[in-house]
């Protein structure tokens, strides 16, 4: 079966969170563009650079067998013909029980290839889990 | 004094850390794009969006008074007419002390304005500060 091809960002980003919830790797991998300079950003996770290591981080995430819902919230974008930066807040359920769980900032970079739109990155980090570094602590010694 | 102009994305990133380096809030808000929709992310923070809260945090950020030296590593880009995603290891040490006390993973996007290049976004995050939903964590219930 050849892989989907995506005629926006829009259906790509789509695509990547329906994979997302429904723990489908195959899936997951078609919204990804086909570089081996792709970047991933679990939150709070190290950076993965390629295809083999961020499949591997789908694999690890999706062997858990936790299904996941996500609701995007407090989108900003910035669209030019190549490029669309997402800027959003995910707000995770775990499937059915009604209740978020997690919220987790996001910039997803999709861009235009020749197999149609794809994801080129994904950084996601947790908001309040500063480690001693964050201006909210004011006059403190503050890193950053 | 007007602004300078930054015919680059280097020499905007560029001035963006020497800025951060000699906590100069008139000149790191140089580096950022005259627009609402800016987005900055500290490390374990919450989303700042537009110039008003960007500026505030900076300023917060500098009130601490400590001097820090920026190393950059393991870039990686995406480079395209009007605009660049640099994602890149920022290797952090208090100025003077010869160590390195903090590994921040960070997107910066550059976007060409009619003032020059100038930052669109900051994204930062702490890798392992994970909470209990990370990749790394295999089978448990990982959320992403």
């Amino acid at each position: 079966m050849s892989a989907p091809v995506y005629a926006t960002p829009e259906e790509a980003e789509d695509a990547f969170y329906r994979a997302f919830e429904k723990i489908d790797l195959e899936a997951m991998m078609s919204t990804w563009a086909d570089q081996e300079d792709i970047i991933c950003i679990h939150p709070g996770g190290d950076r993965l650079v390629g295809r083999v290591e961020v499949r591997e981080s789908w694999r690890s995430i999706f062997g858990g067998g936790v299904k996941l819902t996500f609701r995007r919230a407090e989108g900003v974008v910035l669209d030019q013909p190549e490029i669309r930066i997402h800027s959003v807040t995910e707000e995770i359920s775990v499937a059915g029980s009604g209740r978020m769980s997690a919220r987790v900032l996001v910039t997803n970079v999709l861009i235009r290839t020749p197999a149609g739109w794809r994801l080129w990155m994904h950084h996601g980090s947790n908001p309040g889990s500063e480690l001693g570094s964050d201006a909210d602590d004011g006059p403190a010694p503050t890193l950053h």
